[in-house]
C-alpha cells in the first residue's frame, strides 16, 4: 500500500480543497473511453441489441462507481488501463440493473436523466436483451487478460462482482424493493434493502481497486467499509431528494417514494434525522480511510460532498 | 487426451450399443445435484426470486448441455466433481435464457415443459429478476475454486461463457429470432440466427470439458467442429417436431412457427429435405470424434439419437 510508510497523517489540507466535480469528470473520461472501446459496435442482423446497450450505457451517468474503482486503484498503485477495465465492467452491470429497474413490470418509468428510458426509445423486448447483453459483458470483461495478467485476481473479480449482483446481493435487494410498496418496512429492513440493493455495488467498486492492486485483505476490507458507509450517504441524500429536490435538477420524478406508499430512512427519521444521520456516517467513511493518511483525498472527500448535492 | 494413444480406431461396437436415454439420465442425476447445491436456498425478504430460480431450474429440462460437458470432461480426464460445477453454470445459464424468453415481451409462452413458465407462476417482474439471478449465478459458479484449482482455467471458462451468451452470441441470435416473424430470411440467415441462439451454448458445453482438461488447441477446435453440426441437427429435429409432433409428446405447443410465419429449415427445405440434412451433419459430427476412438461413445451416439426423437 503506497503511502503507509508516511505513517497515517491527518486528512491533509489537499483532501479539504480538492475539487469533486473535476475528478468525477476525470474519471468519466477515462471509463468512457474504455466503455467504448469495450462495448461491441453495432452490427449484423442484430445491431439493434447492441445499439439499445450502447444507448443505455452513454446517457449521462455520474460514473460514480467508476470513480471509487479509479480512485481505490490508485491507492495500490495499479496501472490505469486496468483499473479502467474493472471501472467499465461495474458500470454495464450497473446499466444493466437500471435498464431492467425501469420496465414496465418494474418500476415502469419512462424518464431517466432527462432521457426516454431503453424500453421507451427502443422497445420492452430490446431492453430485457440488452440488460442481459450488459450483464454478460461485464463478466467478459473482467476475465479479459487485459484487465490483469494473473487468472487468480480476474477470476477473484469475477466471483466477487457475481455475489455483489446476484440473488443475494443486488438481485435480492431489489426484489425487497419490488415488494415494499405499502409494506410497513423499518430502519433495518430498509438499511437492508439499500445495502443490498445499491450498497453491494458500491463495496465492490471500492474492493475492486485493491482486488487488483493484490492488496492485504484488511485492505480490501477497509475500503468496503468504506464504501458501506458512503453508500448509506447516497442513498439518503438520494431519498432526501426524492422529497426536497425539483424534477428539473434531478432529471428524473419527485415524489416518487410517497406516491408509491415505499417507507424510507426520510420518512422514518424524517428530514432532518436523516440528514444528521448521513452527516454521521460521512464523517465515519472519511475516516475509516485514515490509515491511507493523503493518499485518498478524492474517497475522503466525496461523502462530505454527496451531503451536498443537488442533483 | 485419452485414447489418442489408441490411434483412431472405427467406432466401436460399443458406442453403437450405448443407451443414450440412460446416458443422459446419469448426467441429469450427477448435475441435478450440483445444481442443487449451488442454487442459494431460499431465504430472507427476497426469498420469493430464489424459488423463483429453483423452479425454473427443476422443470424436467433433458440436461443435454450438461451431458455434454460431462462427456467432453471424460476425455481429458477431468474430475467429475469439476465437470459437474460447469455443467451446472451451462444449464442455470441456459435456464436464464429460457425464463427470458418465455416472457410477454418475448415469446409470451404460458407453458414449458407442460407447466406454467416462470412469469405465470410467479409474475413478470419475479421471472425478469430470476433470470438475472441465473445469469449471474452462472459466472459465480464458474469462477469458484471449486470449478478447477488454476485461475487461468477459472478465467478462461467465465471468459467463453460470456462470449458464447454475450450479444454476439445467444443474445444476438435471440434479437434475431424475435424480428424473425414475417421475415422473409433465407437458409443462411436461419443458419447463422440457431448457430447463434442455441449453437454457441452448445459448442461451450463441449469446448468446456477440453478448457477444464488444459488440452490443446485443436482439442478445443475439434469439439466445437462437433457440437456445431450436432447442434443444427437437434435444431432441426425440433423443427421437424414443430411440424410433425403432437403437444402430448413435446409437451409444448406445436406448429407455432407456422402460425407466427417463421421460415425454419424444413420450411425451406422441406421435411424430407431437412431430415436428410440433419442425417448428414450426424454422420459429420460423429466423424469429427473419430481421433477419440471409442473413448466418446456417448457423444458419438448423441447425433444420431437425434435424429429419433420424439420429444
Amino acid at each position: 500500500m503506497k503511502g503507509a510508510k508516511d505513517g497515517a497523517p491527518k486528512m491533509s489540507a489537499q483532501s479539504q480543497s480538492i475539487s469533486l466535480p473535476s475528478a468525477l469528470k476525470g474519471a468519466a473520461r477515462i471509463v468512457d473511453a474504455t466503455l467504448d472501446a469495450v462495448l461491441p459496435k453495432p452490427h449484423g442482423l442484430y445491431a439493434r441489441v447492441q445499439e439499445a446497450m450502447r444507448y443505455a450505457t452513454f446517457a449521462g451517468g455520474k460514473r460514480l462507481r467508476p470513480f471509487l474503482v479509479l480512485n481505490s486503484a490508485k491507492l495500490f498503485g495499479v496501472p490505469e488501463a486496468r483499473a479502467a477495465r474493472a471501472a467499465a465492467a461495474i458500470e454495464v452491470l450497473h446499466t444493466y440493473s437500471l435498464v431492467h429497474d425501469d420496465l414496465p413490470c418494474m418500476d415502469d418509468d419512462a424518464l431517466r436523466r432527462g432521457r426516454a428510458t431503453t424500453h421507451i426509445a427502443f422497445d420492452e423486448m430490446t431492453a430485457v436483451l440488452a440488460g442481459d447483453g450488459l450483464l454478460t459483458l461485464a463478466f467478459e470483461i473482467l476475465a479479459g487478460v487485459e484487465t490483469h495478467p494473473s487468472g487468480e485476481v480476474r477470476s477473484a473479480l469475477v466471483l466477487r462482482l457475481a455475489e455483489a449482483a446476484g440473488s443475494n446481493g443486488m438481485i435480492g435487494g431489489q426484489m425487497i424493493d419490488m415488494q415494499a410498496a405499502g409494506n410497513a418496512f423499518g430502519a433495518d429492513e430498509i438499511v437492508l434493502l439499500q445495502r443490498l440493493k445499491t450498497g453491494q455495488l458500491f463495496e465492490f467498486a471500492c474492493e475492486a481497486g485493491a482486488i487488483l492492486g493484490e492488496a492485504k485483505k484488511e485492505d480490501r476490507d477497509r475500503l468496503r467499509s468504506y464504501a458501506r458507509d458512503m453508500g448509506l450517504v447516497f442513498q439518503i441524500t438520494d431519498d432526501l431528494l426524492d422529497v426536497t429536490g425539483t424534477e428539473a435538477k434531478t432529471g428524473k420524478a419527485v415524489g416518487k417514494d410517497k406516491d408509491q406508499g415505499k417507507a424510507t430512512l426520510v420518512s422514518i427519521l424524517g428530514i432532518d434525522g436523516a440528514r444528521n444521520e448521513a452527516e454521521k456516517l460521512a464523517r465515519r467513511a472519511a475516516a475509516t480511510l485514515a490509515p491511507y493518511g493523503n493518499f485518498a483525498p478524492e474517497l475522503c472527500a466525496l461523502p462530505l460532498y454527496l451531503l451536498k448535492r443537488d442533483s
